[in-house]
């Protein structure tokens, strides 16, 4: 099983249907297994500043396969590898990037939001992997 | 008037829909008048390669307010600006990427496609920009 | 309403009186609201480090409606984005870059300055951002 | 003797007067004799693509101490040096941009001017050298 436009559908929907609850503009980045761009939607009154970093959050999560803050946790101060973060042409390392799988457990992609806090953006980042996951 | 998502959505929709008829998956990105990314979709089964061509038809032609191709006339051999296709990180200037203008003429945004032949890339921006130039 | 020549002259002119008057010659770069240069000056004697700080520093209060030094609470140590100042080709997140709004609180651009103590710089920016805003 | 603002001041008045007589808006960079940004302005309605050309002519004329189009002539086809548009991180090799010295030789910077045709840049790049080279 492969990532399909249903996923990406999934994803958007959710992850727009959550940023509209709490009020938030999210820019949501959806890859695939390989960091291959798939869909993006930037919500009109989102931050410019935001693109990259849901492209970056969502990059750093299907590179690793874990969630971005995980990555984040090898190259905080006293962690096994500083300067993690500055590999891959630049890595992002908090919340808001989350991998997604298949039923089956398959490796499907990953999501990156960002547009609003840090908690928001998670908030967002999990719905929509909870919603590409269940397809 | 500046780009929303409504603009997005019927540009998308449009892009899709002819894609799908011509029988080409297609990858279609949607930029704000600044060259900002706005939204993006890779359809199923289509090229990764395709990915970096259509943002860089969208960039070219926000970026100069004009169809990609006709970018490409002035750095054609024999053109007046050999080498204008190198600036601005790098352009891409065959065609599939065109701008698109609110009815008052305004200009919004702009849209690159690319998976197919140059024609039918081009076949879809079109249909993408009309849609998104209606509304 | 959007950035004109009649902002960049005010934020110019304000600014170089500024420095000039704490004998600071300083770099100041504006840029519109979507991060794209509009204008820019060194002042004679004037730091060349300075001049990738100004351009970095407007680019940052571009991208993010805010001031500088409010992006840097973010990613300072205990924040909650580590690394967010390596997204976006690199950030400059102390203080000297101000977002500027027409009196109707329409986002029309940023000022960045750099060239003397952070203090100095501020100060600059302040007063070119507020008679940015004037007009 | 070194650049001051008096040549920026020079430089910039004159391109801006040529531009308005011809009707076209410009963007116009002026950088000292080692090309580093000395000042920048955008006209108002001028090409977002045109920002980094007239930077890159600016640039290519301050490396090279000549006319960008004298550089081309290097590396047109049957030129002694194909690629030489690749160096130092892509140089701009049409006209518009044009180093200045004072009246006594010393080399003291170069303009670049885009917005319009190529002939257009080099009539306004043309007065804005002569201007500054004037003082």
């Amino acid at each position: 099983m492969t990532i399909s436009q249903q996923h990406v559908d999934a994803a958007l929907d959710a992850a727009c249907r959550v940023a509209r609850q709490i009020g938030v503009p999210m820019n949501v980045a959806v890859l695939d297994n390989a960091a291959h761009l798939k869909a993006f939607v930037r919500m009109d009154g989102s931050l410019l500043g935001s693109i990259d970093i849901a492209l970056g959050k969502a990059r750093t999560a299907a590179l690793f396969g874990m969630a971005t803050e995980a990555v984040g946790e090898f190259c905080k101060p006293g962690g096994t590898s500083p300067g993690l973060d500055q590999t891959n042409g630049g890595l992002v390392v908090f919340a808001g990037g989350i991998p997604f799988h298949a039923p089956d457990g398959t490796f499907l992609g990953a999501v990156g939001v960002s547009g609003g806090a840090v908690s928001q953006d998670l908030q967002v980042a999990q719905a929509a992997a909870a919603a590409a996951s269940s397809i």
